[in-house]
């Protein structure tokens, strides 16, 4: 066996019934009939999206993860994805770790592996993912759908991943028992796949967070040609995050990106369908503001003072 | 604009109507009732797959047409295609050329880039390229279809890429009229994507050659559980190499990657309609032998002479 194939040895599982998987010169599989595809693709390299010497498993996890969030934030259900994983060397322990982590995820959102590339790189590591799903067009959530009245929700919480990050970074002063209850949500990230579906043909605009709220959130506001207010004092924030300083856990909760929850738009009289949904898929979703025929983006706090975003992601009231 | 906007900016070519291409979070387009998607994806990495300092519109040109053989392997017609670029820095003059490389590649092939990811990679350049074509699921060319009694047959011609890249790693000596003549074929390969639609529910069995003919006809073998001989004086050999000495070039045809042409087998009673559809799909095809029930490949003279291969890929006769 070439040095090679072992790397693709880890990634050989077979492929679900009804799906030609990792073996020939492409993968098969069907798209349910009055859907289309929805398809995302990732790069994600060492020492710019995941630091060398990362734990193996959340590496192939994450790599996983943010590409089935784009799946998410388009209403998508998951149907395959394919990976490309370059090596510097083969490393057994390594690609063992990588692949468990990689499956674990994929057997969760039911989204096999279906086929990919590996090689050995001259640099460092190097991952591709690319991830197919389904989504009815016509309940597809685009990014220019917000419509204005809309209410703003996000999904799960915020702030945890970029806390973590500042603590491994040094931005912030070392301290452990923060940095271990705020870095599984860095490392291991789960988008709402589940929930995400339900909202397709519910919602009218949705994106996922992996720049940042406030940033990301301004494409919906741009695609949609509308506006928007933002309740500072309604975000869902990471309980981890209690007891730091508020000014640190709103930046961290507007800003700070590798979230990979949604951010979606819908009418406020789909308040109550939105809730249950969310209560049936065991996602927690929180509404946040709303959609304005004024453009820009208007950050308040609950009694109505406005919080203003410098270049750098710092706030100071207004 | 921010840096990386600005590579974004060389691939954000409208999609054609139908398709949602790039700008949200995920592309969309239809798949044909009674088709299954058909993807592959392969990474590129400067150093490896191609040498620092190669023409960028070449460059751009072999990531797309790599992929597209696959597709073409499994008798799939292009439905479109995402493109990951990774760029130690942003070079405009490197990303103009890459693109209009891409591009014409895609526009010809009908597979319109929808989607993708930029980054700056603190290595070298990175690219990596998803393909989705469709293709009714039993018409599809699996490796494992091939039949005892089928025949073998190649598209376009064998020899040159290697040769190319022989001269260009100086292991044959430097030869410059011979250097033009072949560099082509490896910089600029064109898959017969247009007549593998046709092949598809003609022929039993497929693949496209990029390790070589030996090789990859190999496992096709595997897969079908079968044998073969092949005929190597009947093999298309590239214009440009004659007058090279036989043993050189009969290597380079038998064992030589990088071909990304197919090697298709097919029930003897095809033989006038593969003809008639390679003639109106302009796709030069030739018989080079046939399946067999004894396992394993047998080379033979037309005098009916065995050539051995050996390990290296040196052959010799026996």
């Amino acid at each position: 066996m070439k040095e090679f194939d072992l790397i693709a040895r880890y990634f050989s599982r077979p492929a679900p019934a009804g799906f030609l998987g990792v073996g020939d010169d492409c993968a098969l599989f069907g798209v349910t009939p009055g859907h289309q595809l929805a398809t995302s693709t990732d790069l994600f390299i060492e020492g710019r999206h995941f630091l060398a010497g990362a734990d193996p498993a959340a590496v192939g996890h994450k790599a996983l993860a943010v590409n089935l969030s784009d799946l998410a934030a388009m209403g998508a259900r998951p149907l395959a994805c394919l990976l490309s994983l370059s090596l510097p060397r083969v490393d057994e322990a390594w690609l063992e770790a990588f692949a468990s982590g990689f499956y674990a995820l994929a057997d969760q959102a039911a989204c096999p592996l279906v086929g990919g590339d590996t090689t050995r790189s001259p640099a460092g590591i190097v991952i591709n993912v690319t991830v197919m799903g389904e989504v009815r067009p016509e309940q597809a959530l685009l990014r220019s759908g917000a419509k204005v009245g809309d209410d703003i929700w996000v999904t799960g919480e915020l702030g945890a991943p970029d806390i973590a990050l500042q603590l491994l970074q040094g931005r912030l002063p070392a301290d452990t028992a923060l940095l271990e209850s705020t870095r599984p949500a860095l490392e291991k990230p789960l988008p709402p796949w589940r929930f995400a579906q339900q909202l397709a043909g519910v919602a009218h605009a949705a994106l996922d967070i992996s720049d940042g709220l406030a940033q990301d959130l301004d494409h919906i506001l741009a695609a949609s040609r509308c506006g928007a207010e933002l309740d500072c004092d309604a975000l869902p924030l990471a309980p981890a995050l209690q007891g730091l300083d508020s000014a640190v856990v709103r930046r961290a909760a507007l800003t700070g990106g590798d979230v990979y929850q949604l951010c979606f738009t819908a009418a406020p009289e789909r308040r109550e369908s939105i809730a249950g949904l969310a209560r049936d898929a065991g996602t927690r979703v929180t509404r946040i503001g709303h959609i304005k025929s004024q453009p820009g983006l208007r950050i308040v706090t609950a009694d109505n003072t406005a919080v203003v975003l410098d270049a750098a992601g710092f706030d100071h009231f207004s």
